[in-house]
């Protein structure tokens, strides 16, 4: 989360800000899928036209959003299952997924910031068979189709004085993987999705506005190959959880002076800003998430 | 923190609380000083009578706190300065200062929160003596007076199933100190002392209300020999966040039937109490203040 | 491993020097099964003598050997499998292990030296129960019989300045369960052995050469309740590697004049006895063995 | 130390294989100085012509050998002494270090294991400036020079899949730093060196026996820009100090058919070429070079 600034603009936000109305948009595709006994739902939407793309604000691409409200709890079946919908995910999003291809998966974030440290976390649980092929073939695993599996931690910018972005293209270009995959610990709109949503999506990752700051962009535009991102959302902005309970406040007055002084008050809290939100039990949390998250990887990119 | 349940009631409420009001009351000694050099102030507070202590709902004791903005900031030589402030501050408040003890120091928290690591990290900085004093006498740091410094971490109870004050009295019952210090992170009303306050009393630790509960109590009551507590707020409750911010709402309205409604709103959010707010550079903040405190004990405790 | 002096003297030493002659002495029972498809050997010895404990030099009580060669590979469901052979033998020697009671498992070793973090990893990944069913009853897991689980990484000695065994002497005084698990990372005699067999025992584990040195013995003697060791040999002592290296030269030396020589050379090693040898991929292996360790421990103590 | 394969091939071994007649060569430069209060002792070999070179087995260019026995105890005293030391070194070895420029620092080598984490951990300590002065000038540190310094920490292969040549040439292709400083811990070839020599060369890094394997040499030649090595041995090869002291057995040896015994001997130890040897205290010996050798490179970096 490069020091928790929101970087990312995913599939969440994607189906909160699509309504009805426009799901029936030309050029929105939706679906959703629920299993009941797992209670885990999918939502995938799809941007099809440079109109609609206009139209909601959002890039072209796929948006997938997996919730399943039990991922907080430590059932290690349970997790297996989100592991398996997942890979499940990934492999219908992933470009020819069924072929032989080299992967790079990016783990974003700061290993030292418990719940930043997701993405550090999920390489470090990955089956990473590329020195092994180089050197071996894949004979050294005994199958007849075998991906490329590579990984890096780029770190945080505060630590690195680099963009994550700048040396993830330069291992690119000198490594060559066909994919990428970068994960990254979201900062969530509102607690009730804390720990409880995996977002997976093939338009990249736009920190910031996503306005102008192409440079940190981590997209097939920047880097020059398909791009997948899973995203989960560990934290919520201070500053956020603050106007949201504003918000609701503002709902209930209609005195316009009042308003007038809430919304002065509402700008005495610049502080929040560069807070963050937690759950107080997120170690736990992020361990189980990371381990949840690279086990789907693992499912997904394993051919025979 | 055990998981920042706010463990801690120490000098900053009471520094808060005592308006000037209080300050004139019997059996309330108050001083302060003010380094305009370092911008480093120091404000003990000493409730010396039964009533006192019964007005202020306070235990009876000494309860420092030095506040310095600029512990905020990577400045080395800054930060020895206010090591120096700790170490002069628990000389004076440390019994018999001067005279060689076997002292226990205790490190609360979850090494693996970030922002709750501060109680592990100190004690990983710490001078530990107590092994080698014993085994090869004081001849062996070539001292004439030493101290038998000994530290231990116990965690947090979700991880050992134990309350830290089970595992510490049993340590002290083995190993005998004649003093103990316990050093924690704590929970601040609000963000604007995060990692920037230190504040030390001998009054122990009362988590929770400090009602009923006094089995987990950190006091010389409970302990059996003196307690000095050594705390740095560095992190806010989340839903303590948001109430201050209602709070100052509630304060421009007058319309007693909209301060209603805004009371019901405010029930709408204790998914909030599950939750804590922590600074985005947290774990450099955390790694700066917890070789602070750590110098200052270390100075504190090294006779010659 | 107490910053890798050899805390240790295992059922590994037994069954090497239980030769078939002591086989058959009286006051040895000696029980060997191999299961030849999962090529894991379990040999168990138990001395029920006095006399025989003097022949052997070793405590009377229960010596576990379970040698798993393949334990050094990352199969998952093998490792599943030592799993549930460490947990039959738990369940074996744990006493009244069918009966509901209050286990405390203690990992010893230092978190900080990857070789021997061994203990401190297995604590991490334990279902720790105690305070649960000490506020909420069994009740909470919805079963009928729930052993009271409580966990504590008691640190080394050069960083705590107190002994491993006052630390937990004073835990269980407070706490008051009626086992003590104990986990460390072993010095193996050769490296054959590293990190392929698991040692239980009853008999406790005897720091230094046994002798002498009670204070820091965790044995049912000196903690006053039944205590089950686990080991595994994750690091060969470096003196010792060269010692054997040498005994085996020696072997094919006949002239005493040379013999004479060499053993002055070999007197010229001293400083390796502050050193150890651990296998290179160390860090993977540790996070393997200390997971299988613990799921054995979990399976073992979860009641139903 | 890519899972300690010895990965390098640096001063250390100059200074030993430099013999007196060696010393008289043309082309090699050698002083030394020695600071008796302190007991550091400083080698400076220079390699000046291609037939020195060839004469002694190693690339033209500077190597500096500090020696320095008290490195290996807790005075803070005395380590700010050798990254003086280091930090002076530097300044003379790195081109036009008197100007403005932008250094890249790579910490090779594998954080999770403790005697293999130097480099990570000395990156972990420097003052990184690149993203400030890029994106606030040089105003932002009140000064007139400074340098733009990155770092990275491109983990082990076995982990990420790809050599850390590759990662670094592609972050340097992206990111244009006109120079780059490796840090390393290495094998060395004896117990009497571990931790208290730090190693510095011009002439990079040439992993294995430095042939034919290209490919992965972090050097001038392959990275485009100066490197600039610094090498602290932590470890031991574990099969070099049993052949070490079974060369000194030979040495007493006379009878050829013994000396043949002896060598079949040797050769039935190969399992201890995939070990290593370290000190016992490795981990607060870690913790302390590191920053020695961090706080050398920020002092040499820091310009006015």
């Amino acid at each position: 989360m490069g020091s928790f600034q929101a970087r990312t603009d995913l599939a969440l936000e994607a189906r909160e800000s699509i309504s009805e109305a426009d799901s029936t948009l030309r050029g929105v595709i939706m679906e959703e899928s629920y299993d009941e006994e797992d209670d885990i739902r999918v939502t995938r939407v799809e941007i099809t036209t440079k109109n609609a793309a206009k139209a909601l604000g959002k890039p072209m691409g796929v948006y997938i959003t997996i919730e399943a409200p039990r991922m907080l709890e430590p059932d290690e079946d349970y997790h297996r299952e989100i592991s398996q919908v997942i890979a499940d995910q990934l492999t219908d999003i992933i470009p020819d997924a069924d072929k032989e291809q080299a992967i790079l998966v990016v783990g974003l974030g700061n290993r030292e910031v418990t719940a930043d440290a997701l993405g550090p976390h999920v390489v470090d649980n990955l089956f990473i068979t590329r020195h092994v092929v180089k050197e071996f073939g894949k004979a050294a695993y005994n199958k007849k189709r075998m991906n490329m599996v590579s990984c890096m931690e780029p770190g945080v910018t505060g630590k690195t004085g680099m963009e994550a972005a700048e040396m993830i293209k330069g291992v690119i270009e000198q490594t060559t993987p066909s994919l990428m995959i970068v994960i990254d610990a979201l900062a969530a709109r509102s607690t009730r999705r804390l720990n409880r949503t995996v977002q997976i999506s093939n338009t990249g990752i736009h920190p910031g506005s996503g306005v102008g700051n192409n440079r940190n962009a981590l997209t097939e535009e920047s880097m020059g190959i398909p791009v997948i991102s899973i995203g989960v959302p560990t934290v919520v902005d201070a500053a956020t959880i603050v106007e949201d309970a504003l918000e609701k406040m503002f709902r209930n007055i209609k005195d316009k002076e009042q308003e007038w002084q809430l919304e002065a008050d509402k700008n005495t809290l610049p502080e929040l800003h560069n807070m963050y939100v937690a759950s107080k039990d997120i170690d736990a949390v992020i361990k189980r998430l990371s381990y949840t998250v690279s086990e789907g990887i693992n499912m997904a990119l394993e051919l025979e």
